[in-house]
């Protein structure tokens, strides 16, 4: 019995940077053999900053439980072991530049010939079709594209503001594991099917979280605005800043909300007052509004507020920061800060796997792999190569 | 042959508002029969505004592809139509307060006895276990707790700052989703295999986008802070006020891009300068580096700034506001915006499926159902009741 929900299934992973080592390692977290393939000195990350006594935070976020393969796929032989692998696996993972497959003699028809059974992911910026395809992405590019960045930001400005985490890479990372996941199971369910493409677009990711905004649009002519840290619909609901100097978000614009919050701050006579009794009045006179709670949370500390809010059920968090995530008791409970450790007693934090499964669980199983660390077990193992065709290879300057 | 990735699977869906919906659309959009059960006047999103012709945009952005069984689960009569739908299923999705599913008699013990092999994904704001569980959860309470809010914003400000669109919602459905289909496929691999419970927290899916920042605590005690715009490694990188009074994304800082820019606004003089030759020395001059850009950017227009960097291959994306994303000729083309069309002539417009599949094809396919309107069909041809049976039920107001 597979311990691992994806276990038994096989990934090359011809990703770098950010968007498809995030979804392949997704792919992996779940039980599904990663093999990624490096040529040269390797995935750019590797050498990006900062340094955990010579491990890359970068590289670690984003290549656990992989194996690691290095071959030079750019000379035949290299190409030949490529294929090799490709008849071996279920699935392929890719983030190049559009056009890149086809030019490293890759195309749809020639995988066919290979094992008509693949299914190749392709994640890019634009995606691979229409006018921009060829265009460099990044997350900021996708970002500001995608208009997230005109509606983020204070109420009134004409500023745009960038979400301060990597977004759209993410998004599109994991779009495609769940597209890779779903395929593999339509393969595993259905005995004549074929392979196929996955198409998934850091854009379209993007966008594609805007509920409301492009259909305001379209339907009205309106452009969203801006609204700050307001709830659009609800009142009180935004940041109230607290005695010590921190943020505390409250969202008490529902009506039972608010009358279980004047009650306990002791201003239950704003009950009576029409500004307030309804949730419309209250979005009719949110200044006012935001001004009665903006006056408790004035007077106490971050953490007592939102620990007596708590104690009511009211929605209720402080804005931490990144130190208050790390020593946030929930978060310390649910495990998701874990620690990878190296040989070498290097102790590397990260994030765990999000997903949590009663009977398959994603967990940490191996660390971010070196350069070429898996070659030769997958070699003899899997494509079970000879030690002489190893050597040749070796000689060659291939692997 | 199955047409759709996830055909052949059948998730009743007991989620409401945006996370569980949203998670159970992408399972529809891939194919899986879903059954939204709906009890009462059914999900509370049927009444948020906006409305188009008594179309409820909210509603419709969250339940296309899925049929829809209204059921008053309360009563014992309904219960045991419950219990016969799950017989029948592959999956639950539920975003309840968590211990819901117990108290409803749907505890994993009971559900092994009506279905061993029924997978359950619940999704909640802060998970089914840890301190915190049983506190309410928005979008907004899980941004401002995960982090994401303090490093967004103005530099040197300590005001944090919400992304404009739902965030945490989304990236909760978007893993539900993916779990599901990882489970689903390990019990298709695996014939023995049995049912399980995944555990997705709105607050654990937003923390795990966070790369660096944890480990940046963790490791040096050093609080992330807002970096605006800026690409925290390279210059120029941030947004720029054009000529027109919008704003444009420019992300130029390795050296190749920078020169190629350089070139083309024809201040080639800045590249012998030892305070913009290099990387490093462009971010130790950031503000210098980014005025010779902004100088240039001030004299023109925002679309024109992008299309002649676009030319040169160069990232820069116009800082879209949501008119703008919707004229985009390469989302036009992407299809990334679609309308369902009512039978009463209204046209909704929508987000379509991101996952663009060659041989399963993602499309909305039905529109977003009325409260039971498939509450007849389901139960006789899939639980093969009687007339007789549906009429008890209903005199009952079971159904």
């Amino acid at each position: 019995m597979a311990k691992r929900a994806l276990e038994g299934t096989r990934i090359l992973d011809l990703t770098r940077y950010v968007s498809g080592p995030y979804c392949t390692q997704l792919l992996a977290d779940l039980g599904a053999e990663v093999i990624k393939i490096e040529k040269g000195i390797g995935d750019d990350t590797r050498r990006f900053g900062p340094f955990l006594n010579d491990h890359c935070v970068y590289y670690e976020f984003l290549n656990r439980n992989k194996k690691d393969f290095k071959v030079d796929y750019r000379k035949p032989e290299g190409k030949a072991v490529l294929r090799d692998l490709i008849r071996e696996s279920d699935a392929i993972v890719e983030n190049f530049l559009p056009g890149t497959m086809d030019k490293m003699g890759l195309s749809r028809e020639e995988l066919d010939k290979i094992n008509p059974k693949i299914i190749v992911t392709h994640i890019s910026g634009f995606g691979q079709t229409g006018p921009y395809k060829s265009r460099p992405a990044f997350d900021c590019i996708a970002q500001a594209m995608s208009g997230v960045m005109s509606v983020t930001g204070k109420i009134g400005s004409d500023e745009p503001t960038m979400i301060g985490l990597t977004y759209a890479d993410y998004i599109a990372g994991t779009f495609g594991a769940l597209s890779t996941a779903a395929a593999l199971y339509h393969i595993k369910a259905n005995p004549d099917a074929e392979g196929q493409d996955i198409d998934i677009s850091m854009l379209d990711a993007a966008i594609s979280y805007s509920l409301f905004a492009t259909q305001d649009f379209i339907n009205t002519g309106k452009v969203m605005e801006k609204h700050g840290n307001r709830d659009p619909s609800l009142s009180p609901s935004t940041t109230f800043k607290s005695k010590d100097g921190k943020y505390v978000y409250i969202h008490c614009g529902k009506d039972v909300h608010f009358k279980k919050l004047m009650e306990h701050i002791g201003r239950t006579e704003v009950l009576k007052d029409e500004r307030f009794s309804t949730a419309p009045a209250r979005m009719a006179n949110q200044d006012a509004t935001e001004s009665i709670v903006a006056e408790w949370v004035a007077g106490k500390n971050a953490f007592d507020v939102e620990a007596e809010l708590a104690e009511l059920i009211l929605p209720c968090a402080v804005v931490a920061d990144y130190g208050d995530v790390v020593h946030n008791p929930h978060v310390q409970e649910r495990g998701v800060l874990q620690t990878m450790e190296h040989p070498d007693g290097t102790k590397m934090p990260v994030t765990g796997p999000v997903i949590k499964m009663s009977k398959t669980p994603c967990e940490i199983y191996s660390l971010p792999p070196e350069i070429g660390q898996h070659t030769n077990e997958v070699l003899k193992e899997l494509l079970n190569y000879s030690d002489e065709q190893i050597a040749v290879l070796k000689s060659g300057d291939v692997i």
